[in-house]
């Protein structure tokens, strides 16, 4: 066993960055795709805070695996997984999917880039995206080739991002729109890295193809960013809570459809040929979607991120959702959690009550995302 | 942060009996199919693997998840996915189940289960076997509901098992044979019974459909057990690997096929209609297997097992495989380990050398499966 309590082996996939990750003193990891995401460092996460809000940060997101769809129905069939209009997307491009399962229920969130005409990547969160892929690919007979391709992201966030970055790649960095990627050396080989991240405050991600010189990348940022006070780090929950950034396998699931998770705008059912979830979503549609996810603000001592979901109630104990994570918010000076919650409950200052254990209920008020 | 390390949250799936678990002063977990599973208590492993080779141990094994395929194609679809011949499978029948992809690479071992003739529960390894088999459903259009059902699995393993749950269920349990199912009555409810375990030791797993009431069948259990100096445990280890039990995503992956991973008694490729990973195995067989899982006998301190595989060389480091799973013996006296070993050099007895890191290399021996 580790000093961090969670055993490792194989199947728990290190990372080209868990030795130095290590080395920075990381406190816990957690497991994404099979594969270790460190959790914390030598800060509590309200320190990180506010240290990723006006410095750098490194995060070792190796768990967003891609998954690369090449060949001619490549596209094709990504589209079948999802709502959102594909066909307009150019190479260079980076795109937010819902992907949901023929009942409109979401199965995955990523990020879709566009390498080249027949070739795309899907960077995923925490579920096996590659078997749904594979599954519908070979029942459909298409021309595809799907594999987990040897890439680790790597991100760096935060507003002096720009200007670690433009030290180790030059310039050029600093002309990439938000969800655009381009291609830029590092010791020799060639990288991808889009303007992008897991955070609202600005950053890069590098899709990093070299595993074996993992520590030479990380030093390298480390050593360009100490004028900007760079620190090792991680998705920060309090922070991703207050941007509205939500979590597949947390706020959301195989339960619920893109609309109810406030991804509406990212369905265009009309244009999205060949969508497998169209009729489902069409369907919920005309029914009136029962529930969405809305932002809770909550009384009380700070509080943890919940282990198992908290109940929301009106009038009473009438149960109208669940908060499925939260944390305390420096910034708004009180608790902030997100749940879906049931219609007709969701209307902007609806007082709740949130029930964090059998003894322990805090009155709390519904509102939009983000929070801040 | 909890005490191990681990940080929860609902994305990291609590069990009905984590609470009881924690309790019993749990060490450390592991995160198998978004859950957590145990990964040892009060006592080192190797006390562990006395305990359960002479009394009996209870295991929170829920992360063996219940993947339920309904309707009149569902035996069509399992089929389509594993070489094992299935048709003759009985009601009240588990079966160990290779699955592949199309290429005849490994996705899954799970337990299949015959509930009815419509109704299959796959008993799954740490891979999102739904996502696959919803995938090709829907790509064929078959007549299939796939779900992930609130089942939750805890097993009964050990000598005195028999003794154990003949105190809670009656004399009946004496009676069922290994591999196969029955039901029985638990606190008003009726639960699923099979004679069967990731451990060669004997004993039972309980699938439990009454998450509410975890911690009474988990108390029922230890006291019972307490005349059979019962513990809690975990899957062991070094038993698992003296027995040849192998483990996806360790031993094998998807870039093995079931012949590899010394499955080849699992297949039926004349017998299988409509597998669709066929061709691929046959044409794997016509060119002949490449490499095959074996034991490795070797010396050096009691190991650990290895957090990234350990290269197995001949004639001064020619590479001929890697070491998945290792552990001390203490019946062998020396160190055993799983690796996947190149033809020629998969020969009984072949002298190895181990590389554990950069600076400690260890003599070994070359052995068949299971060690023991």
């Amino acid at each position: 066993m580790n000093n961090t309590g969670l055993l490792l082996s194989k199947r728990i996939r290190k990372t080209p960055f868990t030795d130095r990750v290590r080395s920075a003193g990381v406190s816990g990891f957690t497991v994404v795709n099979h594969m270790l995401l460190p959790k914390g460092f030598l800060h509590t996460a309200e320190e990180d805070y506010w240290h990723l809000k006006k410095f750098v940060q490194i995060w070792d997101v190796s768990c967003q695996r891609q998954i690369q769809v090449c060949g001619p129905d490549s596209l094709a069939l990504i589209q079948m997984t999802s709502p959102r209009y594909l066909k307009k997307i150019q190479p260079g491009q980076c795109l937010y999917l819902p992907v949901t399962d023929e009942n409109g229920g979401m199965l995955n969130d990523p990020v879709l880039l566009k390498i080249d005409e027949e070739t795309y990547w899907l960077s995923i969160a925490d579920s096996d995206l590659l078997l749904w892929l594979k599954g519908l690919s070979v029942g459909r007979s298409l021309k595809t080739r799907i594999t987990e391709e040897n890439i680790f992201p790597i991100a760096i966030q935060g507003p002096r991002a720009d200007n670690l970055m433009t030290k180790i790649f030059g310039k050029k960095i600093n002309t990439l729109p938000f969800f655009r990627f381009d291609w830029f050396s590092f010791c020799g080989k060639t990288q991808l890295i889009a303007r992008s991240g897991y955070s609202k405050q600005g950053g890069f991600e590098i899709y990093f193809n070299d595993p074996e010189n993992g520590s030479i990348l990380w030093d390298a940022l480390m050593k360009a960013g100490e004028e900007f006070n760079v620190r090792p780090g991680s998705p920060n929950l309090i922070e991703r809570i207050e941007a509205g950034l939500i979590s597949y396998g947390n706020d959301m699931t195989i339960e619920n459809n893109p609309y109810e998770c406030g991804l509406g705008n990212f369905c265009n059912l009309d244009k999205a040929d060949g969508y497998i979830g169209s009729n489902a979503l069409k369907k919920a549609l005309n029914q009136g979607i029962q529930k969405r996810i809305m932002g809770v603000l909550f009384e009380g001592l700070p509080c943890s991120n919940p282990e198992t979901p908290w109940s929301v109630t009106v009038n009473d104990k009438e149960s109208i959702g669940k908060i499925t994570s939260a944390a305390y918010s420096p910034q708004l000076a009180c608790n902030i959690g997100l749940a879906m919650i049931s219609k007709p409950f969701d209307k902007l200052g609806t007082i709740v009550e949130i029930k964090q254990s059998k003894n322990q209920s805090e009155k709390g008020q519904l509102t939009t995302l983000p929070f801040s």
